[in-house]
C-alpha cells in the first residue's frame, strides 16, 4: 500500500500542469515526510533569483504529497481529500540554483489528525516546510495549515 | 514618466517565464494600484480548481508591479528594487474560471514609504490583495510585506 501511495503522490504532482512546468521533482515521500526540488529555470525572476511564487509552490505542494503518503485515502479515509487553508512564507535570502523543500509531520500528530478525521470528517494539521539552497542555507520557510476532509 | 513605468511593469511580468507560463495578464497598473488576471489553464490542479501556488503568484506579483508603477525607481529612487519579505494567503473557497487579483496602497502610505526609502534606504509596506472569481466572490486573500530597498 505504501508503495502505491508513493506512486500516486508523484502522479498527483504530474497532474498539476503548472507544477510540472516549474520543473518540480519529488525527491522523497513517505509517511510523515515529503521533499521536493525546484530548478532555477524557468523560475528565475528579472533579478536572476528564484521567483517567490515558485518557492511558495514547491513548499505548499508538500502538504498534499505528505497527506497522500501518510493517510490511507483509499482505505479508512476513502472519500477524504487534502486541502490547504492558509499558508505563510518568509523569504530569508535570495534563492539561487536548485532549491530543496522538505516537511515532516511527527507520528503523534499523524495519529491525532487521523483520529480527528475519522471522528469528525476533518483532520487539520500545521506543516512547517524549510527551503534550502545547494549549500544548505535556508532561503525561505513556510507554515501551512492543511486539512484532510471528507468531501460532500 | 508614468506611462514608461507602466510599460516597464508589464515587461517585468513578461520577464519572469513562470508567470508568463501561468498566463497571468496585467489588467491595470497605476500609482497605488495594480490588478492582474489568472486563467484556469494551465493552473488547475487534479481536483479541477485553480492551484494554490498560482493563486499565490498572481497576488504576490502585484506588490512588485505596484512598486514599479508607484515609486520613481528610475529617478529619485534609482538603484532601489522592490522585494517581498513575507506573505500570507488565506484560501476561502475553490477557485474556478478566471481569477482577478487586485491591491492598492493609499496615497499617505505611498508618501510614507517614499520618505522612509529616501531617508533610510528602505521603505517597507504591507499590501492586502483580494482574489475574486468571475462572479465577484472572494476565493482568497493575501497580506504581503514588501520593501523598496537600495541595492548594495
Amino acid at each position: 500500500m505504501a508503495y502505491t501511495l508513493r506512486v500516486e503522490a508523484v502522479q498527483a504532482v504530474g497532474s498539476v500542469p503548472i507544477l510540472e512546468a516549474m520543473g518540480i521533482r519529488v525527491v522523497e515521500v513517505r509517511a510523515g515526510f515529503a521533499a521536493a526540488e525546484l530548478p532555477p529555470e524557468p523560475n528565475m525572476n528579472h533579478f536572476g533569483v528564484t521567483y517567490a511564487g515558485s518557492l511558495f509552490s514547491v513548499a505548499e505542494m508538500l502538504g498534499g504529497l505528505l497527506a497522500l503518503a501518510t493517510f490511507d485515502l483509499e482505505g479508512e479515509l476513502a472519500g477524504f481529500v487534502p486541502l490547504v487553508k492558509e499558508s505563510t512564507i518568509r523569504f530569508r535570502r535570495p534563492a539561487l540554483g536548485v532549491v530543496r523543500a522538505s516537511a515532516s509531520l511527527p507520528a503523534p500528530e499523524v495519529d491525532r489528525v487521523r483520529a480527528d478525521a475519522l471522528a469528525t470528517g476533518k483532520g487539520e494539521f500545521v506543516l512547517e516546510a524549510v527551503l534550502t539552497d545547494a549549500q544548505g542555507e535556508v532561503v525561505a520557510s513556510t507554515t501551512g495549515t492543511y486539512q484532510v476532509r471528507r468531501l460532500g
